[in-house]
């Protein structure tokens, strides 16, 4: 059921975005700018704002700017994080940058940074309300860049605490969630309380998806995921599994070490699984999920929160 | 009197980014963000916001976090910039990037960005009064990135149009004046009528002010200016001055020769002094300006009214 219903608000958002960012002078940079916009993903982050909205007693259709924003937001920071990363493919698709150059992407993320701002204001709401949408997505986006920061920080450093890498996907993933909750909450006329609640429900669960996305990197073969099994692995990431595996002195050959054969890596994913890290970082995104829905206890009973639920499971449940 | 008024202002405004911009935790994307911040620059424009809003009738203390925003804005505009542009040096220090790397200057403006809204949210005054300041922010900010896609576009062109030419600067340039001009008076309370007439004046005295900068590159000696005298020149900027003496068939050869000796420097800059396209900009810039001041018009007269008409002067009779 919930897939049918992600499914009606993803073609929502899709549809608005068609309106919201038309191609228009100079083509260039609106076709560089709706470039990954229209590759697809799954639109999780606009349909918790809509559903949010709807959870608290809004008008969900009407605040289709409002999820198109965090839509934009979003693809924004996946363009710049691309370019950072050397990143050269997203959704099957060429990076931006590969397409445009460094210049090109970097202008189009600029592009729908501001427009994000500019389709928000357009949210048919009273003023407060928008601006109390606004506040929180502005201190967001701070914070994504702090969390980029971290994650780069990180890759120079010899060891990460786990208390360090749950602040950086916090920053990263978390926020973003929580801002969604948070603002379909405010735009719907919710309580500073929902608004709260939310905003951890929406925190608590993205940063649930993240480790859960940390778990896939291992357990996914390529032709489920679409990604290189073990891929974070190669690239030396320290994620929550391998801090906790170096918690335990477990010293896990292909760690960093790009041209990793797949039987050195298929030993490494082995030793994760059998020291309990892989274990460790499913049972702390359930933790955090779990939490995360307790949040959800000051709303009413109704469709839309049994749909947030729900979507919370998916988030650490789904295989890729 | 002017330049010690835009000095007080600019004083006002350095101290508050000092608060509203504090280094903190991750302290190196802070710095980063900082650098070009605190190298100075003359704060014309949220001197240009801080202005409107007294010439409206409002108080401008208050509007100290909205001027802020709008030099975050700038300097986050010329953080990107010189990304794309490889530049190596701003205002007499390195460029963000050329200490941080290309990844730590992405984050640099892309924190500027977001803190820019973040300030202008906290502006003490009523919130349809911010949100549609923001409004005008958003949209000023798509144009800018609009603006800097054309000007890159056209490098790798044969010919710019004169037109095409005032489009960019008026995007590249013009805009954030007029949203410093505007923002002031919508902030302050101003009707639309007179917020639109603050915007003509920014926009056209922003437009002179790029004009005569293109004026500077040829006419202003190192010592001067700071700049290699004919440096637009030998990069092979089309310029107005340019696309001017192209059209009278003028050929110089110092155009785009990264390698012209001084001399052949000094060879072009007479011929463009002879054919009159350097008058020719010069008259453009003053023509903007004059129409620019008309608008002013509109609003009574007063000290603030007199300092921006004084301001829209310097803004083409400054030698560097």
């Amino acid at each position: 059921m919930m897939e049918r219903e992600l499914e009606r608000r993803a073609a929502l958002v899709s549809g608005a975005i068609e309106q919201l960012l038309p191609i228009v002078h100079p083509r260039g940079l609106y076709e560089a700018s709706r470039h990954l916009v229209d590759s697809g993903g799954k639109r999780l982050r606009p349909s918790m704002l809509l559903l949010a909205a709807e959870a608290v007693g809004g008008e969900a259709t009407l605040l289709a700017p409002a999820a198109v924003s965090i839509e934009l937001i979003h693809n924004f920071t996946l363009i710049h994080d691309d370019i950072m990363d050397n990143a050269d493919v997203r959704r099957g698709r060429p990076a931006v940058h590969k397409i445009w150059g460094e210049s090109g992407a970097i202008l189009a993320g600029d592009t729908l940074y501001s427009k994000a701002f500019q389709v928000l204001g357009m949210t048919p709401v009273q003023p407060e309300l928008i601006l109390g949408a606004m506040n929180v997505l502005s201190r967001t986006c701070t914070d994504i860049c702090e969390g980029q920061w971290l994650d780069i920080e990180f890759e120079s450093r010899e060891r990460v605490s786990e208390n360090e890498y749950m602040e950086m996907i916090e920053k990263k993933t978390g926020v973003l969630y929580g801002a969604s909750a948070s603002m379909g909450a405010i735009l719907a006329g919710g309580s500073p309380q929902v608004a709260a609640a939310l905003d951890e429900f929406g925190r608590l669960t993205g940063m649930g998806f993240q480790l859960q996305d940390d778990v896939i990197d291992l357990t996914a073969s390529v032709t489920v995921s679409g990604k290189r099994q073990g891929g974070d692995l190669v690239e030396g990431k320290k994620t929550l599994i391998m801090i906790n595996a170096f918690a335990k002195g477990i010293n896990v050959e292909a760690f960093g070490k790009r041209d990793a054969t797949p039987e050195e890596i298929q030993k490494g994913i082995l030793q994760l699984e059998e020291c309990g890290s892989i274990d460790y970082a499913r049972s702390r995104a359930e933790e955090m999920v779990a939490k995360g829905k307790r949040a959800l206890g000051v709303l009413p009973d109704s469709k839309a929160r049994a749909l947030m639920l729900e979507m919370a499971d998916y988030m650490i449940r789904r295989g890729h």
